[in-house]
């Protein structure tokens, strides 16, 4: 089926574009109320988008937040069922004055597009709804059967995903679940994920004072909210950079020695320096780089504030103090339990003349995928004809909630076949999408599926 | 002079509080360059006030930033000069969601005003202005010769009034200066302090990774930036609160043991606990609360921020973080030299990954006045009428750094007769001003210098 796919997409190429950068204008930030109606619209659009690709049912379907958009084409039950993932929602925009160009107007620069969601995850949202445009338009069928569930929730935790599932276990019956939200190991080195860390996230606030105060009346005489909380955060990890919380790593597996070599093969902490301009990479001690991304947790410090922020000096004694907080989980840790050793450790290091509050927010399990499924050789394969190169079996770094959402519900083996790179700026300013792997990407996609339909025949 | 000037100031007093709210109206924050017109309003509207107010030569003197309001009543060369100081610009004011009322709306409720500036400074500038128009008022002419200078830049470090003072040595010559910037002991208890701490002010930035990080994709990798920053801060005291910097403490004279006494009678522990609402008060070990305020250094958190602040989570690792750091200093230690210690201290203890930039910012010397001088008796007899109790002479926690600038250059001896309380919220939201202080401190104001041309004849 080679040849007309590959006529298909360059025929297409230019109008597809054009309808990405549409569909990317829309400001679909989930975690803003401002932008609901934005998000309805992303969510329109790709609905409108999938009708005239030929996919069938195209469906707005509701939950309590954000609605989920549905589509499938079924061809023939003898085929397998693959079910498409992914999210038209975005990251907020913040700070917005640290991007080029207007993150909700995209431009293609030297075949990278630019802007909020180009690769996480509107870009390859776009890509696998154009997979089965094309290949409905180059043979006027699929190979496989094919279902699309993109949600508009994944950036604030998928809240209501789980529901969602639990109410359309019918409609999404399916063998595999094919993800693309993940990245690739490098420019040309393409990957198929068999494990995701998991998460944690909490929000830690502290309350001194009954107001902000003067610190030239009270300074020495009352606790200092922010000497607090630098005193409660430090406490968290010793100078190891290893995470000082009773009972963290309790569930963790050691690394095995083939893992422990795969990862010192990956691990290039030069290229990683320059890539990141600092002087020295930093990390739990006695494990390559690429271990730390993969196989072992993390504890981080996303956002940490208190007091004056404004030009200049004020002299306040901050009443209060906050501090962002996630975790990055590995098998077999439980982000409960975890949830759990953080409220304590936090409670028993809590410096005198404070009160603590501790919101658990965000969690999601670590996953492994069985390695021997035959869906994974079809990735494999399919990456193999697109990019002229093995894909490498990797893990990834990030989490993906979902996964488990859909394998413990509807016992789909995940396919995670992402297109962006680690480099794309998402989640910050000047989020980018090398076109070459949008390419390239799509390329794979499409023979994804004509693999899968030989692999699982 | 008793009666008259009772009687006058309370014939007059519907009409300064008029005034006052008009005064306190203008929003001259001097930090921020869109207020600037609004610090120059207010400028006018005093200058205009003290013009109607009986004084001469009422001016309005440029200097490099805001510009400083002149006036003067000279009536006997052979009569002691009072030059009275304050300032007529306000801190900012946010949070302003936290005001209860507008910040530039005063409101008088159950005999407190609110408003920014009613008690620092705004509310007793006008105080010292209406000391002198209230005795003209009622005796045609005043006991001691008088000259005023406000400046409009006190909440940005004063930092054109060194030079505005070596401009006009002669204009401002007098023998005592009279500072009506610092606060009473309590409710009832008024005070005249001989003794202020300094101050060295700086901030702190951290740089990592060229830009955000998703916290998935490098986390465990990379240094996080807001990690290096809790640890070099919590570096910065030992468990017992006490400044762990080299050298910190060294210029600092031990507490004599009448000192200790003075300060362990008037620290009310419990009294202060329940006015903050905290359950334990905090600061360094082994002396007692007013001992930590007024002669022991400090070095405060003023505000700590990085990364993300919104709604929610988002899992990124911030490339910059930034502190705001002061310290209050005592005899005999010099900014200048702390301000090195503390460079030292956080080049020494900088974490791996992270490139450090201190930038040093205020700064002032600590200072102590004799106490034998007779203005001191004059501010005690004149605060005994007002207020039926003694004055207690004690030293402040805070910095009123024109006390060196005016005491070096022109050798004057400073009165620091203040009458705002520590409990007021100034620098914080809903600032307010006990209108009995108002009344007793005019009172006190005027019979100052009735006693001071009686002192120092």
């Amino acid at each position: 089926m080679e040849e007309p796919i590959v006529t298909t997409l360059e025929k297409n190429r230019d109008r597809y574009l054009k309808q990405m950068i549409e569909f990317l204008s829309i400001p679909s930030i989930s975690s803003d109320s401002t932008h609901k109606a934005d998000v309805r619209r992303a969510a329109e659009w790709l609905a409108n988008d999938l009708k005239h690709g030929g996919l069938s049912h195209v469906q707005i379907l509701e939950t309590a937040g954000h609605p989920v958009v549905y589509a499938d084409y079924l061809t023939d039950e003898n085929k397998p069922t693959v079910l498409c993932y992914g999210h038209y929602d975005v990251q907020p925009v913040d700070p917005v004055d640290q991007w080029q160009t207007d993150p909700f107007k995209p431009e293609i620069r030297d075949n990278i597009i630019y802007g909020r969601g180009t690769s996480d995850d509107k870009g390859q949202v776009f890509m696998l709804a154009k997979m089965a445009e094309t290949i409905l338009d180059a043979t006027g069928t699929l190979p496989v059967n094919l279902k699309f569930c993109f949600e508009g929730e994944e950036e604030i935790g998928s809240a209501h995903l789980d529901d969602f599932v639990d109410a359309h276990l019918d409609l999404l019956k399916a063998d595999v679940l094919l993800v693309s939200d993940t990245t690739m190991l490098g420019m040309d080195q393409p990957a198929v994920s068999y494990g995701l860390r998991g998460i944690c996230g909490l929000e830690v606030r502290l309350r001194g004072p009954k107001g902000d105060l003067h610190s030239g009346v009270y300074g020495g005489a009352v606790q200092n909210t922010l000497h607090a909380m630098v005193e409660l955060l430090a406490s968290l990890h010793d100078h190891h950079g290893r995470v000082t919380v009773d009972g963290f790593y309790d569930q963790v597996k050691p690394l095995t020695k083939e893992e422990r070599k795969v990862c010192e093969t990956l691990s290039d902490d030069d290229v990683l320096k320059k890539e990141l301009d600092v002087d020295a990479l930093y990390g739990e001690e006695g494990y390559p780089t690429v271990a730390r991304i993969w196989s072992r947790p993390t504890l981080e410090l996303n956002g940490v504030y208190g007091g004056f922020q404004g030009e200049g000096l004020k002299t306040v004694i901050p009443s209060t103090a906050t501090a962002k907080i996630t975790c990055r989980l590995v098998p077999d840790q439980d982000p409960a339990l975890i949830g759990a050793l953080l409220r304590k450790h936090l409670k028993d290091h809590l410096p005198a003349g404070v009160k603590l509050e501790v919101e658990l927010m965000d969690h999601a399990d670590p996953f492994i995928m069985p390695v021997d499924h035959p869906a994974l050789q079809a990735a494999h394969n399919a990456l193999e004809k697109a990019f002229h190169t093995k894909a490498i079996l990797s893990r990834q770094g990030g989490s993906v909630p979902i996964v488990n959402t859909f394998h413990d519900k509807l016992g789909l083996a995940p396919i995670l076949m992402g297109f962006g790179l680690d480099s794309e700026n998402f989640h910050a300013p000047n989020e980018h999408f090398h076109l070459k792997n949008f390419d390239r990407g799509l390329r794979a996609l499409t023979e994804f599926l004509f693999e899968l339909s030989k692999q699982m025949n």
